[in-house]
Order: structure tokens, then C-alpha cells, then sequence
């Protein structure tokens, strides 16, 4: 398989995880966001939102977005689960999921805060929007799992919904904002640090990282 | 079942569909997203997003975010299926679905545009934010379903693809983005509104619709 992404891409970093837990492997191809090589026409081509991430698996068949490519591997995967059998919580873990990929991440990644820019909004304010946009969806986050248990975000074993949480409260950090009141959230974060799995996908692990 | 929602949310607007589609009745309870409801404490207590739709079914759960709550709908109720058995169709369908729900729809919900007006961007940037969102969007779905057969997104069913294009392209429309050029996502919503599931579920045929 090859994975399309980018070191600091949040989204790449929950599918990097999602491999490693499977013990699957991938050829890493880099694409430098901030270059903007993600508009490359040839990758425009496998991923019309010029997006990452993006798996190719060994047929050549292409899947784009995170959640998309973490349900396939889920799918052809199974072993072991991101998801539980129970219905209900399979719903839960997903709205979790969900609350950050699609209500939090989208509002403050790159083409966004570009487009602030763009609208004449000082660097402040966009650092500001970006801090905003995260500290709302964890906020929401620990609220979605106060009274779950521990120490992962559904209970004993880490789930999609850890996926999404490690990467996204790197960000929240990078743009400032005080986690230390998540309490839940940083119990989740510390036990997805002790996994082999989440440490080898860490931005600061990839090839291209700077 | 009781679904929170609001006539003109594009995220209920999609369960709506779901629902209709699978013959399952709701009770409808609307939240006025404009006049503020969706943060009123009792219902931040079951969603703390503070967002529409949460789905309450006949046993009290709770379930959020409307792609969480037609995965929990088509797991639970499988026919007809919004998802096909092959795992690489399913996931080119959740990325066309989530190209929209995660990458679209967030960027120009309420919530977003309300906190553009508070940086002091003028009426008519907000709006050509909007339309800038629904475009991008938009145009990536037209290439994503570029190849694959019709009348429907993905197909001669529609699938959760359909149920995340029809209520984007209203938003399109609400925000003047001239959508002519989407060929293909306009024979996909033609062929959609034959049918009374979707019909039903449009944001003026809501008890609540002003």
C-alpha cells in the first residue's frame, strides 16, 4: 500500500496510527502542504480535493479522507478492532470521531486559515480562529466522554475515536490553546502515548518532518 | 425514535432522508438554530456540540452527528442499503459523503459564518465565504463521481452519497453558487427528487419551516 501525506497533516497522522495498529505497512509518499504541492495536477487526479491523506492499496484502487480510508481498514482489517461490535457504541465512538474530523479539523487546516488570510485578517486573529475552532471541539469531546470509561477515550483498548483525539490535541497545542482542563482528554492522550503504534506516527517521526 | 433537527440544517436534512428511505417514523423536535435553542442547557446536556441532528431512540440512547447516526441506522435497519457490500465501493461512498460533510459543510454552517461576522467581515465577504466552501466542495464531488455510473452518485440507488449531495447543493443555491457546471451532481439530485423519501424530507416540507 501507499499512503499520500504530509508529517503535520492531523488527518494523515490518524491513518499512520490506524496502519500501525493493524501491523500494516505503507510506502509514505510526501506531499509538503505548505508548498502547495497537494495541487500538483498529477495528485489533483488521484485526490480531487488535493487532500491528504490518500491510500492506494496494492490493486491501485484509491480512497480518499481519513475516517473513509480507517472504516476500509476496519473492513478488510479486523484485526484488532477500532470499533466494537455493540451498535450503540460503534455510534458513539464514531460521533466522537466525527466531532473532530468533521466539526473541528476542516474549520482550522491550512486552506482555511489561508482563505482568512486572503480576507485581510491580521495573523493574530487567524492563530485566534484556528484556537477557537480546536478549543470548541475538545471541549465538546470531553463533555462526549465524561462519563466513559478510561483510560481511552471508550474504555480499555484505543478506538477510532483515539485516532482522531491525538492528533487533533497536537494541533490545539501548536496553536496555543490551554488543554491542561480536558482532563479527560489528556487521560486518553497519555495512554495512547504508551503504544508503540501512536508514538511511531508522530509528525516528528515521519521522513519528512522539518 | 425522536430526531432534534431544524428544517434548513443540511445534516438533519440528510437523517431525514435516511429515515424516509428505510421507513422509519421520528418525532420531529426542532431546535431554531437562529434564534439560539440548540445551546439551551437541556439540550447541551444530550449534545454538548451544540449542534443538529441527535437521534433519541426508543430506549433513550443518545447518538450524534448525522453520518454517526446513518451508520448506527443502516447497521441496525439494513434495508435498503445506503451502503453496497463491496468494501472499496463503501469507501469511495463515505468519501464523497464526507468530502461534504467533513470539508464543506462545517466551513459554512451558522456557527462558522456567525464568527466571521464577529472579526468584522462585512455581509457580502461572509456570503462569498459560504459560496466559496460550497464550491470547492461541490466541484471536488463532480470530479469524485466523475466516472462512475448514474443516475445517482454512485449508481441506479442512491446511497449516503445522494443523502450529503442533495441537501449541499440547497446550500449551494441559498448561497447564489451557480452550480450548473456540476453535470453530474445535478443528474444525481434529479434523479433523487423522484423519489418521495427525499421529497418528504426538504427543508420547506418541515413542521418548522418559515
Amino acid at each position: 500500500m501507499k499512503l499520500h501525506g504530509y508529517f503535520r497533516s492531523s488527518a494523515a497522522y490518524r491513518v499512520r496510527i490506524a496502519l500501525n495498529l493493524k501491523g500494516l505497512s505503507a510506502h509514505h509518499l510526501p506531499h509538503h502542504l505548505r508548498k502547495g504541492e497537494q495541487r500538483d495536477p498529477a495528485y489533483l487526479a488521484i485526490n480531487p480535493q488535493g487532500l491528504v491523506p490518500t491510500l492506494q492499496d496494492d490493486a491501485g484502487a484509491i480512497i480518499t479522507q481519513s475516517l473513509a480510508i480507517i472504516e476500509w481498514l476496519e473492513e478488510t482489517h479486523p484485526e484488532p478492532p477500532l470499533l466494537p461490535k455493540d451498535r450503540l457504541r460503534r455510534a458513539k465512538i464514531r460521533a466522537f470521531a466525527m466531532a473532530l474530523a468533521c466539526d473541528t479539523h476542516p474549520v482550522q487546516n491550512l486552506k482555511v486559515l489561508a482563505r482568512l488570510r486572503e480576507l485581510g485578517l491580521p495573523e493574530e486573529q487567524v492563530t485566534g480562529w484556528a484556537a477557537w475552532a480546536n478549543r470548541e471541539g475538545l471541549a465538546a469531546c470531553e463533555r462526549l466522554i465524561a462519563n466513559e470509561p478510561g483510560p481511552f477515550c471508550f474504555g480499555a483498548a484505543p478506538t477510532m475515536a483515539d485516532l482522531c483525539l491525538v492528533p487533533q490535541l497536537g494541533n490545539a497545542r501548536r496553536f496555543g490553546v490551554d488543554v491542561h482542563a480536558f482532563l479527560r482528554l489528556l487521560e486518553a492522550e497519555a495512554a495512547a502515548k504508551n503504544i508503540k503504534a501512536f508514538v511511531d506516527a508522530a509528525p516528528e517521526r515521519q521522513p519528512d518532518a522539518e
